[in-house]
C-alpha cells in the first residue's frame, strides 16, 4: 500500500502547496517516507525523506520546490526492509530530460524486466518497481511521451497506479484490471489525480472520476489526453481491501462511500449470523464503521469498549520482559464498566496471523466480559497477493492453515464469524467480478507464473544473490 | 489541564519504566512538555523536555533514571506562553536534600505567596505554581515531611493535585474540594497514584481509589500514611469539565465511567430537546460518545460525517491566503455521501468562542446537508475558571457576550441547544454540589478575591511588572 | 575555565547580536554549553543550551532575544559531571524583578554559603556557584543593586569574574586578587565587558581596561559607577595559566600580549637549558608560540612535526581494542620527513598526568626521530587550584608524585625540562606577587581552610549526601 | 577537490572502521558530504550523508556496515549547487551485481558521454561524473571487471582518481597524466589506497607508493593486479595546487613532503624578492609553512599576527548591515601588539578574486602596521582548470583581468609579489613537465575542445536545457 498524487495548476501557481495538502490527506496509505517532484517548466525539483509529511516538509523546504505541476508519494514498505534510498518519487535525467515517477502497487514481472534491463546496461540504484518503470520509459526515448508510456504499460504486468512527471507533462496510468485505485478531478483551474477521492475532495474537487482500467492520462497546459490499453478490462475490479482496510472512510470507490460500505458489511454480518449480546464494540480503529452497522442492525448498543492510545507509535519503547504485559494495556485499554459482566460483540476488520485478535479477546475477557463474539469484516485470507498488498505468505495466514474452530480456539472467543465472500460483494453492491478477491478466492486476474510466487522479495534478493 | 503520576515500586524495580508507560496513558492531558524525577534512595535523577513522551524519552534516557520511586508530569500550558523552563517536575536541593514536585491545577493565591517568598529572599526560576509549592515546602525544612506538606497545603488555595518526591518518600495531595482529579491503587508490589484512572488500570491496578478532598498521602517503603486538612470538604466536587472534555473515555471519576457519562449526556440532550433528523454525527473526536447516546435515544442512525486527519498537528503548515480554505478540509473532511440532502444533528463537546462550531457547521452545509442542528454536550460557559482550566476570559466567551439566538446565528446552524446544568448533573448522577460548576454558574467553592480575577497571567506578569 | 561577557548598547540596539559575536570570540574558554540573557528594559529573555555557540543559536533564536543590554557565558565544566541544567546564565525572579548571572571561577566557600542559604529556606536547582551568588544577591533585596552586589562580593571568597543583569542595569565584579580575568571598553556607543581582551577588540574596542581587583562596575543608560572592596589587593595577580594555556594568543593581560609572553617563555626555556638539536616542533596547538620563541633563540629551524586533525572532536568514535593505536595517529599524525633521523625539541604547554606527553614522544620516536627533548612551557604543577582551574587532584599530578628523572623516564624523552617559576615571571615581566602561582608554589592568596580542600566536588556531593 | 579511499582487510575484519578513520584524515579535502560503501562478500552496504564525518557516522551507523572491503569519499562541491543526491559513493545494481564508485576530479568529456549513454537508454539520478563512470562500467557487463575498468578508463578523459567496489573486488585507477593524487600501501594485513599519503600513514602504512599515471589496481583476497593504459604518461604530473593548498602538510607527493615544499616556497619567495621588514606573518591557515620558510631565509621573526577563530563555520550568522564589519574580526582578529608600528610581510597561499587578500591587508593596517608586503605562495592564476579544481572562470580571476600594479592597488598592499613558475618548480624540485601548471601557464596536458570550455557546469545545465 502506498499513495500517489499528481497536480497541474495554472501558470504561476505552486503545485508543491497542493501536493503538501494532498499528501496529508493520503498519509494513512504510508507512513514510512514521502516526497514530491515539482516542475517549473525548465527544471524538476525533488524533495523527499523518511517519515511523515510534517517530518519531511517545512515551509523552507516547500519554498525550494517552485512550479505549477508535480507528483507526490507516501510510502508504506511492501518489503521487509525499508531503505531511505527507496523513498519516492524517483527523479532521473534521460534523453528527453528529467523524468520523475511514483507508484502504488506491485509488478508481477519486475524481476524479469530488471534483469533484462541490466543485461542491456541499465544500472539500478533502488529496489523499487518505480525504477523499472523509469528505465523502460527511458528506453522508449525516441517515442513521444504518450507512446512511451503506453509501451511501458504494455511491458509491465501487475496491479499499479503510476504518476510520472516530465518538464511539461503529467502522466498517470492504472493497471488493466483497475486493481489499484486512481481517480481525478478539477478544482478551479487545477487538475488533480490521486489514489483516493478523500485527497481530491479535501483539495476542493467536486466531481470525482475514476481512471479506467488500463487508461493513460496525459496532462499538460493544453489539456488532457486519454488513451487505453487495448487489452484492458471493461470495468474496474478494485482490490476488496481498499474497502475493508486501506481507504479512508470518507473516500469513494466505484462511487461507493467507504464508511457506508463498511456499515453495510456490519449489517450483513449480523444478518448472516445473528447473536444475542449486550454491547457491540469495535477493535480500534478500523472496525468502527462495521460495528456501527452491526449495532444498528442488531439493536444492540454500540459502545467504546477498547480505547486505543493514539500517541503510541513507532518510537514506543517496549519494556523489559517482566513488564511487557503492561505495554499491551497502555496501547489498548479495555473500558471496564462497559464490558464487565456483558455479552460482547467485537467487530474487527480482518484476521491475518490471529495474534492481534487473540490479544484483543484476552483484553475484553480480563475486563470482565461474560461472552466474547468475534465478527470479522472480511472473508478469510487464504492466498497471497501479488498486486500490492503486503499479506503474509500462506504459511503465516492462519485461515490458510487452520479450520474455523481451531482459529476460534486460538483467539479464545466464544464464537467467531467471518463475512462471506457473497456478503462482501453484496455490501459493496457489485458482482464478484467487480472486485479483486484473489486473496480470498485464489482467482487471480491473470495467471501467475510459478516462478513469480517468490517474486515479492525478489528485488531485495538481487542484493543477495543477483 | 496537566497530568501527574507517582510510583513507588519494590526495591530493585525501575520506577522510570512504569512512569514512562503511565505518562503515555496521561499524554492527552498535556502535549507541550513532559518529564519525570526518580529517586534511587540517594540521588534524585531528572529527565524532562519539550514535546510528547516519545520525543523526550528514549531507551538511553530512561536508563539514566534508576531507582524504584518517582513522579512524572505532562504539561498543557495554561498560560499563553510556553517556556521550556516550565517543564515539570521541578527538582531542587533543599536543607532536607533533593525535592521534586509536579502539579496539575491553579493556585488562586500563587502571586501573593510568590511575592511573600521573594520578600523573604527566595528566587524563582520558572513561572509555575510548582515552584511556589517547592519553596513553601523548603521553608518548613525543620518539620518532618508530612507536617511540611500539610503546612504547605494549608498555605495554598485553589484547585490542585500535587505529587512530590524526596530521596525516600512519595507525597501526594489534593485540594480541599476535590476539584482536580487524583486517584491511587496497587499493581502487584507497586503503589501508583495518578490524575486519571486510565493510567492506573493500564498499569495493572484492579481497585482504584480516589484521593479524598484535602487529603495527603505519604508513601515510603514502610507503607502509606494518610492525613487530611481539617477544613476539607466531606465529599469531592470534581471539575465538570473532566467529564465533558479532559478525561479519557475509559477513565472513572466518582466511580462513574467517562464514556458512559458522555453517552448519558447525549441521551439527556435528546430528551431535553427532541429533533427530527436523518443522521447524527460527532464533531471529532470528543463529541463521539455523546453522539452515540443521542442517536440511541433518538433512534436516528449514528454516522461518521466528518473525518479528522489524525496527522495534522503542530507542525502543519498553513498555506498562503489564497489556499487557506483548502487547509480546513485537509484537517476535517466532510463525508459527502453521508451528509448530502440530510437533516444532520451535530454533537459537539462545548462552545468557547464559537469560531470552531461555525466552521464545523459550514463544512456540513457545504457537503449538502439540508438542515444542521447543533447540540452542545456542556452548558454555556459564562464565568472564568480559577482552578486550572484555561477557559478564555469572559470577553472571549461567546455565551457570556451574546444570547442564544445570536450564537445560533453566528455559527450558522438551524437550531442550537446547550445541555442544561440540571441535565449535566443528572447525566453524571450527582447533586449540583457534587461538581465544580463555577464556569457555568458563577458559584465558586470559595470567594475569589477581587484582585485575583486577574491572577491567571499574574506569574507571567511578574516578568513585566513585578 | 569559562568565559563571561556583558554588553550595554544604545536604546534600540540589539545586545544579542553583539553577545553572539563575543561568545564566538570566547568559545575557546568553554565548549560544553553557552547562553545569554538580554533585557529589553521590561523583560529579561534567556537563551541557552548544550554545545557550541552555533549549536545553540541560530537566527530565529537570536531574534527572540530583543533589547540593548545583556550578559553571556560559555561553560567549560570544572566538575566531572556536566548537566544541561548548569548551563548559564541563570535567570531568576526576585523581589527586585528578574536577575540573571553568569560567572567564571570557583568560590572557596560555596558549600558553606549554600548550606546556610538552604537552612534559611532557599532552594537550589543547579550545582553552580552562580546560583549561590544569585541567592545572596536576592537576600539583599532591600538594598540598592550596587550595595547588594558589594555585600555579595563581601560574602564570597575565591577567584571569580561575575556579570549580572537586572532589567535596567549591568553589574560586573572581579575577585579581590584579580585572579580571574575581566576587562572592559567602549566600541562606539556600546559598553562591553568580557573575560578576555580578544572579545573586546573583535567587537571594535580600541582601548582595553582591566577591571581592578575587588572592583564592581555598575552600568546603565546613565553611565558607569565603579566601587571597590576595601580589602582588595592594590594590584592584580592573574592566574598564570591564562598566559600558558587558557587565553587566546591575541588577548592581553596586564597589558602583555599572550602570544608574545609565550614566545618569551620559549626563548627563556632555551636560555635556561640550551640544547643541540636539528628541529623545534610544537605539541599542537598551544605550544606553538613557545616553540617559535625557542627556535628563534636557538637558531634551530621551527617545523610542523605533528599535524593535529582539527575535525576530531567530542563525537569521534574510538575504535575497538585492536585498532585503538590507529586512532592516535588520526588525531595527531607525525610528519615523518621532518622528524626522521633528527634531534627534535618538542615544546608543550604543560604536563598534568604525563600520559599525553608520553603519547607525543612515542609518536615522534616512531616517526624516526633520533633524539627527543621535551620542553614544558610551565613550571611543574604541585598543588591543587581552588580558584577555577580544573587541575586534577594532587594524586593525579605527576609532578607531585614523581621526581623529574622518573617523569622523563615515564614520558620516554631523552631529556625533559620545565620552565622555572622565575623564568615564568621574567617572561611575563612581573614580580612573583604579580601572578597567582598557587598551583606551582602552594602559596595561596589567602589561607585555604582545611575542610575546603575537598570543596571542588562539594556541590555535586550535595546530591549524594547533603 | 574531493578525497577517496579504498580498503581491503583480511576476512572477518571491518573495513568500515578503517574507512571511518581514513575519511577523518581526508576530511580537509571536502566538508560537504561523505560516505562509504562496504561489501561483506554478498551484499554491498551504503552509508552516506551531508556534512562532516562525525555528522554522518555514529557507532550505530558504522555497525550497519559489515564486511572487510569498502570504499569511501569526502565531497567538496566543484559545482555551485550542492545536492544531497550527489553525495558519494554511488551504489548501483548491475548485471554483474552491486557496484559502488567514488571519485575525485573532473571528466572533460562527461557531458558528451552522458548524452551518448542517455541516447542508449541510461537514466541518471545525480549530476556526478561518478554516475557516468558507473554506467560505462555497467555497459561493459560481459567483460571481466579488469577489462571493463580498462575500457572505462579508455573512454573517459580528464583528471581523476577513482575507487570502485564490487562484491569481491576493489578497483582503483588514476588519470593518464597523474594529475589527481592517488597512493597505496599495506598496513599489516590490510591493503589501503587513498588520495593522500596522510591517510595511509595515519592508518599505519609504512611504505607509501603512488599509483602510476593511467594505472589500474585490481585488488581482491587473492592479491593485487596492476595494468596500465597504453597511452599513459611515463611520469606523473600532479596538480601544483596539491602542494600549494589542497594537501595536508604531512602528506607526500612525488616523495616530497608538502610542508617542506611549502617552506621551500617561502624561502624561494624571499630569494626572488628580498624585503626589509620587522615581522613575517601568515594568512591563516594555509600560509603558515611558507611564512616559516620566508622568515627563516630572511632572518625576520615569524609571528602570529592574525588569529583565525576556528569555531566560525558554515553555521555562523552574519549580522545585519550595520554590524557586518564586526563579523570580520570575529573570524580573523589582528594581534595588535605584534603588528603595531611594524613593517609586516604577509604570506598567503594564493589570490583568486583578490577580495580576501584585500580584507587581510586592511586588518593588518588597522592594527597599526606601518608597511604591508604581500607575498603569494603561488604564481598568478590566469586560466581555468578542467581537471578538478574549482577555480573561478577567467572573468573572476583577478590576475587574468588586471596587471600586477592594479592588483596591488586593489588589495591595498605596499608591495605584492607572486612566486614565479620557475620558483614553484624549483621549490618542488621538478622540471615544469613534472607538474600540471595549466591554470598558470595555459598549457594543458591535452587539447581542450572548444565546446568543453563551458563544461564545468554542464551536468547541472542538463537539468535546465538537456
Amino acid at each position: 500500500m502506498c499513495g500517489v498524487i499528481g497536480v497541474l495548476g495554472p501558470p504561476g501557481s505552486r503545485a508543491a502547496d497542493l501536493l503538501y495538502l494532498g499528501l496529508y490527506a493520503l498519509q494513512h496509505r504510508g507512513e514510512e517516507s514521502c516526497g514530491m517532484a515539482v516542475s517549473d517548466g525548465g527544471r524538476v525539483h525533488l524533495g523527499k525523506g523518511m517519515g511523515l509529511v510534517p517530518d519531511v516538509f517545512n515551509r523552507e523546504r516547500l519554498a525550494e520546490l517552485p512550479g505549477p505541476m508535480g507528483i507526490g508519494h507516501v510510502r508504506y514498505s511492501t518489503t521487509g526492509a525499508s531503505y531511505a534510498v527507496n523513498a519516492q518519487p524517483l527523479l532521473a535525467y534521460t534523453s528527453r530530460g528529467p523524468v520523475a515517477v511514483a507508484h502504488n502497487g506491485d509488478l508481477v514481472n519486475a524481476r524479469e524486466l530488471r534483469v533484462q534491463l541490466q543485461r542491456a546496461g541499465s544500472v539500478f540504484q533502488t529496489t523499487t518497481d518505480s525504477e523499472v518503470i523509469l528505465n523502460l520509459f527511458a528506453r522508449f526515448g525516441d517515442d513521444d511521451p504518450d507512446t512511451a508510456a503506453m509501451r511501458t504499460m504494455a511491458a509491465i504486468r501487475g496491479g499499479y497506479a503510476v504518476v510520472m512527471l516530465t518538464r511539461d507533462r503529467l502522466l498517470a496510468f492504472r493497471d488493466p484490471y483497475g486493481i489499484r485505485p486512481l481517480c481525478w478531478g478539477r478544482a478551479g483551474d487545477a487538475f488533480i489525480i490521486a489514489s483516493e477521492s478523500c485527497a481530491l475532495t479535501a483539495l476542493g474537487v467536486d466531481e470525482v472520476h475514476e481512471v479506467l482500467p488500463g487508461e493513460l492520462l496525459s496532462v499538460d497546459a493544453g489539456g488532457v489526453r486519454r488513451r487505453r490499453l487495448p487489452a484492458a478490462a471493461d470495468d474496474r475490479a478494485p482490490c476488496a481491501f481498499e474497502y475493508i482496510y486501506f481507504s479512508r472512510p470518507d473516500s469513494e470507490l466505484l462511487e461507493r462511500n467507504v464508511h457506508l460500505v463498511r456499515k453495510a458489511i456490519g449489517r450483513r454480518l449480523y444478518e448472516e449470523r445473528p447473536v444475542e449480546a449486550d454491547v457491540v464494540i469495535a477493535a480500534p480503529d478500523s472496525g468502527t464503521s462495521a460495528a456501527m452497522g452491526f449495532a444498528e442492525a442488531a439493536g444492540i448498543p454500540f459502545e467504546i469498549g477498547l480505547v486505543k492510545n493514539r500517541y503510541v507509535g513507532r518510537t514506543f519503547i517496549h519494556p523489559e520482559e517482566g513488564m511487557r504485559h503492561l505495554a499491551v494495556k497502555v496501547k489498548l485499554n479495555p473500558n471496564r464498566q462497559v464490558l464487565k459482566g456483558k455479552r460482547v460483540v467485537v467487530l474487527d476488520d480482518s484476521i491475518v496471523r490471529g495474534t492481534t485478535s487473540r490479544r484483543t479477546v484476552a483484553l475484553v475477557r480480563e475486563a470482565g466480559a461474560r461472552e466474547v463474539h468475534m465478527y470479522v469484516a472480511a472473508p478469510p485470507f487464504l492466498y497471497p497477493c501479488y498486486y500490492g498488498v503486503d499479506i503474509s505468505s500462506r504459511k503465516e495466514l492462519i485461515a490458510a492453515q487452520r479450520i474455523l474452530e481451531e482459529i476460534r480456539d486460538f483467539i479464545g472467543a466464544d464464537s467467531l464469524y467471518y463475512l462471506s465472500v457473497e456478503g462482501l460483494c453484496q455490501a459493496v453492491g457489485v458482482r464478484p467480478e467487480g472486485l479483486c478477491l484473489a486473496c480470498m478466492t485464489g482467482v487471480y486476474p491473470e495467471p501467475v507464473p510459478e516462478e513469480d510466487v517468490a517474486h515479492k522479495h525478489a528485488l531485495e534478493g538481487i542484493e543477495h544473490c543477483g
